[in-house]
């Protein structure tokens, strides 16, 4: 699909309600058990959305459209939800979630892009030269990516419980 | 985890609502592409949870609780909704998906299944014995597995669209 800007809206004004839907009353029973060291939690995935919505996508759109002298982004923490997150409940931190996309998605719309904005460019730390499509494309993408290990951390729960069924779910071992 | 109907309810009553919160209003340039031969587009992916409800997770379950001479399930078909689905809309799906499985739950409930039902075995044309309790456990799995691979086949139209990103987005070449 080439990317189209309503067409990524639509992914990325659902995914909150999608998040609610899934996880909205889950017990820690599902929402705290992890795949193994340094990975995500349902409630991690949920905490590193929100610590995206605060410090990666839009800021970096805002570098990208300054066109200043340094358009380097500043790196992006992948753990930043271990602090961020301490304390809360998975309730406060769908709610968040929501809040802060919907007021950048207000942001994204209210700059009308074009195709001129689209191309121009900024520096990711490891990736190099990136376009603002590029950077829009995977602020989707990254949803869906964190939909699909959200579903499949949950998933992992009944690898034993679903017996020889395990053959058939290859999701329970990736 | 080990199973307990309550927490595999928890799973199986909020997957509808999931999948209409990430699919309901999405156009078929999203819901329509698949991921190659033999796979599912997102519209699939409802098409053949509706196929479950049916046939395969209740009317299972009824086998294994009449423990009758013949416990073997019939054969489930993984590809029953291409016919079946057709002509249809997504919305149309979605609404059915959650009709189907709200009456099953209610099914489910008002078995007041215990430790002894949950142990009771049926024969799978191809796993051979199962006891309830795995084909439960399945059923919740399953609906988790195609939450993923839906979320998955989304995010597959941004591969190229991503740019270097795609480095980071392992989801996108699965």
């Amino acid at each position: 699909m080439r990317f189209d800007l309503d067409r990524a809206l639509e992914i990325l004004e659902r995914t909150p309600a999608a998040f609610r839907a899934l996880l909205g009353g889950l017990p820690e029973a599902w929402t705290s058990p992890n795949e193994g060291p340094d990975t995500f939690s349902a409630f991690d995935n949920v905490g590193h959305l929100i610590h995206g919505e605060r410090t990666d996508w839009i800021p970096r759109a805002r570098i990208i459209l300054a066109q200043g002298a340094d358009r380097r982004f500043e790196p992006f923490d992948r753990f930043a939800q271990q602090r961020e997150s301490a304390g809360r409940s998975t309730a406060e931190l769908l709610e968040e979630f929501a809040r802060l996309r919907a007021a950048n998605l207000a942001t994204l719309r209210g700059w009308n892009l074009g195709p001129r904005e689209l191309a121009l460019e900024g520096e990711h730390p490891e990736l190099g030269r990136v376009t603002l499509e590029q950077l829009l494309a995977t602020w989707a993408a990254h949803d869906l990516s964190h939909l699909a290990q959200t579903a499949r951390v949950l998933a992992k729960q009944y690898r034993e419980a679903v017996g020889p069924w395990r053959a058939y779910l290859p999701l329970l071992d990736r």
